[in-house]
């Protein structure tokens, strides 16, 4: 039976249309419990009457508050409030908790990973920081990018602001191409464009690798390459360095035992230590890896800043028997926040990584692509990176001479003067963790060799001190205190009993 | 012995550094096999002599091509040409598969992935697209958006460019976060930034599920979505569907079986049938998962664009057992190429799931994000948000009246007109895969209910009908063509035997 309810609408004034009206004061006479949880309404008919407006307009209300929730029941049939009304129901400041069972899920996590040790590395309120991998991000040149980008966006409209190729913008690919095949000695390669290296890594981890595998790397290296390989489930097989870096009779070893599935390998600058791989190491490693069928990542993450004048071209442009797996980034050469970095394959790999990689993060901003394509085109991209090699080497050869005041003073400093990249790898003959610590009190930012070796927590006497960001009278003076801080570390070894 | 030898040097002359030209002759001497490979060289001393310069140049020219491994020895022992020389090694044209064996590497992959479906609707060559998921990229207000990315630019230099926060650029996310309390009723969580939802949903899947375990989706779905719990080695366990959205019992079902770690659901608006879940429903899944203790992965990807002014709040704003992930997305609001989505969830999993990205991808690009935040600040999001929502209801109520001439001419077309989204879920009463073919042979590019059907190849009769990128006058040119190829298809049908 039809209760047939007199109560009160207030019915807001203001410009929307009437139904909308209505409905808000249909919601607000129930949120206001002025009509109750299940309550039956009025005939629309009966309620067009009631607000002198015609039967559409109230049905066109109660449809509304169907749709949120606030009324069940249309369609032939009469509306009623709703038994449990959305204020109820998703108003998180209502209590509820009793009803539905106040306990929190105990969530079940199938990987862990630890937070990344760069970060700690990029806190502030350091006065010089030696920290490496980052370029001087003064120097970029923003307002000549900032043309290309407005550039490239102004072609959004007409479908680069759409999905697009999960490899990569073509014309990036193609300019990027050009430049690899011209600078890097790159050819018969497909690229497929990543989130900085870091993407590529965890990609062709996901792609090769499952778990019990085995990953031969240099033992000391790059931490974050290292997670990206145990996310597949693999283990670490550290492989021995000297001044020369990888040894390959320590790759023979360990690719005899089996289960190295892959090779990780820093051969231009051996990270952290900076070495260039010799030629014949190369050439050995490569025969190695071909005769144990084990395909090699070589991580190229900073080619460019090179001070010999002809570097020795990657593994990648001579690789008959196509196994290696050319990884770097644009963070380098433009600035780490890009997140461009790409990968260069064979062929047989090409199409299974493009796929994976749609179901990761489906492609790479495109306008992003266009605006570093036209930079190149403008020239301003080689332009840029022969100013920053030239700064580089006045910054590199400040910090030696820096570094020089701290050796005649009598400190036993040992290094080999870098061919190239953004750091040099000190031995600072004491304990240098302990260094970093006394350098940190002191404000200045350097990074131990514990980061990078793979045994976990043996301290060492190396630090890597990147010296890419820094002025040279930056340098100078950083360097002053990094001197006090190995000085300090010293005389208190000394006193020690 | 030493060998003294009687060879001619030719010194470039220009404006390098004497070193560098001599060390240029003598690589083009080995080059040119005036010197062989493992002859000894001159002396230092001799050679200095020779070209009538003093013996440190001589030398730093040696050193550059021992680095470079054009030579071999020095610091006392006399230089050598190296037994392989780098242009032998390294110059992929000259010819040495013989000597490292020409067999290319048998690649072992340990994932398979297809080709992501999207990607063929991008296909160029149509005259209409009603391929749906797309805005209108001709709406964006780019000049706009173009004022804050060169502000946000101008911060790079101070510390925007460099290394940032994994888990995003901290202004962005405080605009976010004040942006989703407000108009999607979300507090108490945390914000992760991600490469598009595609990015979260990865990382969700890496997190939780492990292979054997089951993932709980609606019938028609979301490919890209389970493409990315597959890649953790998880079954998906379709749940039965209805003109109102999942099933509750269908889904009691599927969870009574066990091993379903996690619910996917679309529940603002179902993917593809565009239909808002009930907030019954809603109370009954949720009491559902959290009795059997499976977190919702709730994936709003559209949620502003709802047409009626009080939308049902998400699942995620009312949890509170804490097992609702909540993913979504910026590429309806701005554009796809953008790659800016993100994650809200509980505080139990945020830390695992940041530490979990930063190996994946590291980070977003750090001044997109700064150029996000200010674009929120200036008004401008929440202007293009309105402007939007009016557009696309206008091209819903345009798209539906052309569908209604094809249903008076006597096509037997079914739909509910959606309360929101950019897309029309279309009963065409026929095998819509061979509608899909007759329209794209009229260029005109719909998607089928196969494309979204867990079962894989079974035809439906359902077309998702995005019309969200066309004005109203290209909706109603296109839906004519589409209306001929449904005729077509029910004629060919009809004359069949």
């Amino acid at each position: 039976m039809a209760a047939v309810l007199d109560f009160h609408l207030s019915i807001p004034r203001d410009g929307r249309p009437s139904y909308l009206r209505i409905a808000d004061g249909l919601r607000q006479a129930i949120q206001s419990g002025r009509l109750e949880p299940s309550e039956r309404l009025p005939s629309c008919r009966r309620l067009a009457v009631m607000l002198g407006v015609h039967r559409h307009t109230v049905t066109a209300a109660a449809d509304e508050l169907v749709a949120e929730g606030w009324l069940k029941g249309g369609e032939r049939r009469a509306h009623r409030v709703a038994a449990v009304l959305p204020s109820e129901f998703f108003n998180a400041r209502v209590g509820h908790t009793a009803s539905r069972g106040a306990k929190t899920l105990r969530w079940r996590l199938v990987r862990e990973a630890g937070a990344p040790k760069g970060a700690a590395s990029a806190a502030r309120g350091h006065r010089y920081t030696f920290a490496g991998g980052v370029p001087d991000l003064r120097l970029f040149p923003y307002d000549e990018f900032r043309t290309c980008l407005a550039q490239a966006l102004r072609r959004a409209p007409r479908g680069l602001g759409g999905y697009g190729d999960p490899a990569g913008h073509p014309e990036f690919i193609q300019r990027l191409s050009l430049y690899l095949r011209r600078v890097r000695v790159l050819t018969g390669r497909r690229i497929l464009v990543t989130h900085g290296s870091q993407e590529g890594m965890f990609l062709v981890a996901q792609l090769l690798l499952r778990p019990g595998d085995k990953v031969a790397v240099e033992e000391l290296g790059f931490p974050p390459a290292w997670d990206a390989f145990r996310a597949a489930g693999a283990e670490l097989a550290p492989v021995r360095l000297d001044a020369s870096g990888m040894v390959p009779e320590a790759l023979e070893v360990a690719l005899s035992k089996g289960s190295v599935r892959l090779i990780y390998l820093t051969s231009h600058h051996q990270y952290p230590t900076t070495v260039t791989l010799p030629i014949e190491r190369r050439q050995r490693i490569y025969e190695l890896a071909s005769r144990s069928a084990v395909p090699i990542i070589e991580d190229d993450y900073d080619h460019e800043f090179h001070f010999r004048s002809h570097p020795i071209a990657p593994l990648a442009s001579n690789d008959p028997s196509e196994l290696v797996i050319y990884a770097s980034t644009l963070s380098k050469i433009m600035f780490p926040s890009m997140r461009l970095g790409f990968l260069a394959v064979p062929e047989a790999i090409y199409h299974p990584l493009v796929n994976l990689r749609a179901i990761i993060t489906r492609q790479n901003n495109t306008f992003l692509q266009d605006a570093v394509a036209r930079w190149i085109d403008s020239g301003g991209f080689e332009r840029h990176l022969r100013r920053m090699r030239r700064v580089y080497q006045e910054r590199r050869d400040a910090l030696v001479d820096a570094l020089s005041v701290g050796r005649r003073a009598g400190l036993a400093l040992d290094w080999s003067v870098p061919d190239g990249g953004m750091a040099l790898w000190l031995d600072c003959g004491v304990n240098s963790d302990a260094v970093t610590r006394e350098a940190a009190a002191r404000k200045v930012l350097v990074n131990p060799e514990s980061h990078y070796r793979f045994a976990g927590t043996r301290p060492g006497t190396h630090l890597r001190l990147g010296y890419a960001s820094q002025t040279p009278p930056e340098l100078r003076a950083g360097a002053d205190i990094l001197l006090e801080a190995i000085a300090s570390v010293r005389a208190a070894r000394a006193t020690r009993p």
